[in-house]
């Protein structure tokens, strides 16, 4: 039998590896390493980064392809994503059948964590029910960005009793829910900024967390929205690429 | 300068803590351990594995003091937490001025995150926010319930492109808010699992998750709210505690 792990490795912070992640990579034999445009470089590097301080007996292999591209001209989000996942699943099935033999673990190194935002576990699950191909696999959680927001900036997610609300910057345009307060927006390609800026809002936004070149800005989101849409714009023309994470919080009435 | 440090070691299982938890376990002098009523036990024994297992020089103190106990008879939810946090406040501010000397760095173990529904962030920037005393402090972010619950079930927290609602049990019996078809529902006495039961949900459910003793249901709701109830009832029994989390998700129309 096959293996397949799907390693969070944290975002951004070599550091925020688990002692789990840690016991997984050196279990693998093959990791799938995919490139993703821009962000190409700065991620595999960060990925090489995490098999070289971690893995103890180098013999391991790196297959790294190219990723697929995700069309912004498809006709909506979700078929777009759709079409992209089904790439992906041509994509990681090569991989799987070609480059990993009977009895060894093949890994993914993910962002962040498995769980959230992220389509490798979607793809494998489409893999498996396609049926042409069988393996076991695992997921082992990482740091995800809001945490990586929340403790670089100190604050809790929740206010006492109440949800948090993890949206995308996407659904933000469309409003906060009902008895909503808090709301984390990831995925934004910062469209989503200025979409509750009527209203009194705290915001805590964090760029490249975890990362040597970390931003954190935080305060009314009035007085920050600014500041914050020129460091999205210079730092993106400076490193080719951008990530960035926020909190928005009402002010308690 | 005194330093205190909330290092999130994760949820239940040793092998969650991250390597930047081992190294800011290791710049510790002092862990201040608080009971906590019937967890007592369990919880102070994962605490010192995780101090035995991670920490090189064996020459840190722990100092253990009874944890204050939220009064479940407050005239309200809120007022009754923060009584517990003005308590909390005067055993942490004792700990921090007469435990620790100047220089030296003490340490608060949060199971999970100390970001999300964790009361120790706020007791310390109450602390802070009253004057009396002066320290540094850092927050190490961990793998919440919410993320081992995921892992183990294999499931992705967000469906493609929506939101991900984090909630209590008592805020879950108010309904999910408008557009909201997945949630997670964290601290819930049981009350909330038949609070959706009209409706098609599908459930994911995992008691001491990450620890030996985990256990995982998952399926319709309906189908699956009394093994849960009863494993609810029959585990607390056993072990003189629960703690769940559990996934709702709305079957796709």
């Amino acid at each position: 039998m096959k293996k397949v792990l799907l390693i969070g490795i944290g975002a951004g912070n070599p550091d925020y590896v688990t002692i789990q992640a840690v016991k997984a990579l050196n279990e693998a034999d093959v990791f799938f390493f995919l490139d993703k445009g821009e962000e190409k470089e700065d991620l595999a590097n960060l990925r090489r980064t995490v098999c070289e301080r971690y893995i103890e007996d180098k013999s391991y292999r790196i297959v790294e392809v190219p990723g697929p591209v995700r069309d912004p001209g498809a006709p909506d989000y979700k078929s777009g994503v759709h079409a992209w996942h089904r790439e992906k699943a041509q994509i990681f099935s090569s991989l799987i059948a070609d480059e990993l033999k009977d009895g060894e673990v093949g890994a993914f190194l993910v962002w962040g964590d498995p769980s959230l935002y992220d389509s490798t576990l979607r793809v494998i699950d489409q893999i498996l029910a396609q049926g042409a191909l069988a393996f076991e696999y695992e997921i082992i959680p990482g740091i995800t960005a809001v945490q990586a927001l929340a403790a670089e900036h100190k604050i809790a997610l929740n206010p006492i009793g109440e949800p948090v609300h993890i949206t995308t910057g996407r659904r933000l345009l469309e409003g906060l829910p009902d008895k909503v307060d808090t709301a984390v927006v990831m995925l934004d390609n910062g469209s989503g900024l200025r979409a509750l800026i009527d209203e009194d809002v705290e915001i805590f936004w964090g760029a490249y967390l975890g990362t040597p070149d970390q931003i954190l800005i935080s305060g009314k989101l009035t007085d920050c929205v600014d500041a914050i849409q020129t460091a999205r714009t210079e730092e993106r023309e400076r490193k080719g690429w951008i990530m960035d994470t926020y909190l928005l919080r009402r002010t308690p009435r």
